[in-house]
């Protein structure tokens, strides 16, 4: 029984403050981190997708939305293609009031968020992209970007924060493939921060748990929340970096499985993995949840990253000193890549 | 966080002295409830395995087990058969010990429950059943019923209840089948009570709704819990009278429709179904959630009643006009079905 937390977009003064900004086509580097991040999204929501559909062959379906309470996105959705079996790429940028309650839970990871007695206004801008190829030899990828902002009632900001994370979950496991995933994030890292790579690393693993199996949802990336430990324009940068590192991240992987042979079983499994990454993201994904539980949220959206097809089969038990087995063992204990 | 509400079997007395009746062998009517229920899910679970096996041509799996913290059962399961995808029909029988904190929480649905300081006995059994056809014509089947005992230190009991239910989950409506299969659950309620029957109905409904999706799992059945408002024997017998109305209620419509031809996008849609029951049963079920916080809890036998196979479609909508459009409507808006 949450309390909506989004309330009407007409009673946000920032967001009619952006608009003639953005209706005037000039947003530079001294605009609203809001204006930048959500131009930085768009364009990378396009790059991806463009370079997802040259492997493809097809096109993304693009839905454009508004939430009737404040929020739109765009929604891009490429499905049943040759390579993919179901890729999404979102976007959201959402204006909307946050109640006292709801600023009272974010003071605990922001100390210097102040109490309230009122609704806050907010601001939240974020990319999100889940891809499941069909060949079960090819890794499914999950990435998220995002940048929150609660603002004061005369619209001066009260705190701000980045957040996301990347993150491979393959059926078959090629160490080659998570080592280059690794190693690419971490670069990507590296160029910021030297401790940010190894500690969100951990973070990644403790994040993506299916507690209930023992075992995480994949070999994991990089996962971070409420970062404000550097400017704002020192954490876009890093934001930059790493969103940039997808594609050279990922497309190696796709490119050097999606037309390797496989057997019926090795289907099989690939579908019992989905089964797993199904868990994992209705039973503990924070996102999903948050999502699921906002009236008038777009549910196709929230979903997008549910895999075209799953299965669940009693006692799935991996064949001893199988290739299945050995991917079983590195869920259960998490290995350094790099 | 939820703590372990389940501790040490030893510590149980009551566990003790009804071991030292089931060795007797001799239960009887003067016999606790625990007993009397333990013996009639057991009897239960053997006649419908039977049942359904006779149908299918395959037999089930059986599988006991033991939870160390306390608690045993067995879990029957018959995959990929001739005519079932997935049946499992578990029973369990868990002695423990529940902490103050869930003892007050029980307090709001019975008021006769005194509040504690130390960790009270309690006692649970259950027969759980899901039945996930292969053909789309044929419903998906689901039944639970349930007995709650907690006692004081010394082991006389301080409360206890009934819970449980039946509901329907088809993906090609026939009315008929609905019909008969609320008709079967009315008569079984009438006997005892007839506000049961009405009560219950619209309880199912409103427990089995997928609150993102704003629909019913299906077309419901009746569903109850807390159930403590006549002496134990008259809910003992109307539990029994729910239970036995199972296969009457269930297989005339597998009968009916489970050699009923179809065509592909039949199956597809039905695979997108139950992707529906797989959102419900991890984002909502209760059993399910207590079930996975449970530390020790077998998931097997948990998340047995997943589908072998269900499927997500970005933006699914039935043709106007359709079976498949029928359907969502009477999700949409339950219908009285006798």
């Amino acid at each position: 029984n949450k309390q909506d937390p989004i309330q009407c977009r007409e009673e946000n003064n920032t967001a009619a403050q952006d608009e003639s900004v953005r209706v005037s086509g000039r947003i530079t580097e001294s605009s609203p981190m809001r204006l930048r991040m959500e131009q930085f999204i768009k364009e990378k929501q396009q790059e991806i997708c463009k370079a997802l559909e040259d492997i493809d062959g097809n096109k993304f379906r693009v839905d454009s939305w508004k939430r009737p309470e404040g929020g739109e996105g765009i929604s891009c959705i490429l499905q049943d293609g040759n390579v993919f079996e179901k890729a999404g790429v979102n976007i959201s940028v959402v204006y909307g009031k946050l109640p006292p309650a709801a600023v009272a839970a974010m003071r605990e990871n922001h100390k210097g968020l102040e109490a309230t007695d009122e609704p806050l206004p907010f601001f939240a801008a974020g990319i999100s992209l889940v891809v499941h190829p069909h060949n079960p030899m090819a890794p499914t990828v999950h990435l998220n970007y995002r940048y929150f902002e609660i603002e004061n009632q005369d619209g001066t900001p009260r705190a701000w924060w980045f957040g996301g994370g990347s993150d491979l979950t393959p059926s078959y496991l090629f160490d080659e493939d998570a080592i280059h995933f690794h190693k690419t994030m971490k670069n990507a890292c590296d160029k910021h921060d030297r401790r940010y790579y190894p500690d969100f690393k951990k973070w990644c693993d403790k994040y993506f748990y299916i507690k209930h199996r023992q075992e995480t949802r994949g070999v994991g990336g990089i996962f971070f929340d409420d970062l404000e430990d550097k400017t704002p324009d020192e954490l876009f940068s890093f934001i930059r970096s790493c969103a940039n590192a997808f594609l050279p991240s990922y497309l190696p992987l796709i490119e050097r499985r999606k037309d390797m042979s496989y057997t019926p079983d090795e289907k099989i499994f690939q579908q019992v993995r989905r089964g797993r990454y199904v868990e994992f993201n209705l039973v503990y994904d924070r996102g999903t949840q948050f999502g699921l539980n906002t009236p008038g949220a777009r549910v196709e959206s929230i979903l997008m990253s549910l895999p075209l097809t799953s299965r669940w089969e009693y006692m799935h038990v991996p064949k001893l000193g199988s290739r299945e087995e050995r991917l079983m063992e590195v869920l259960r204990k998490p290995k350094a890549w790099v």
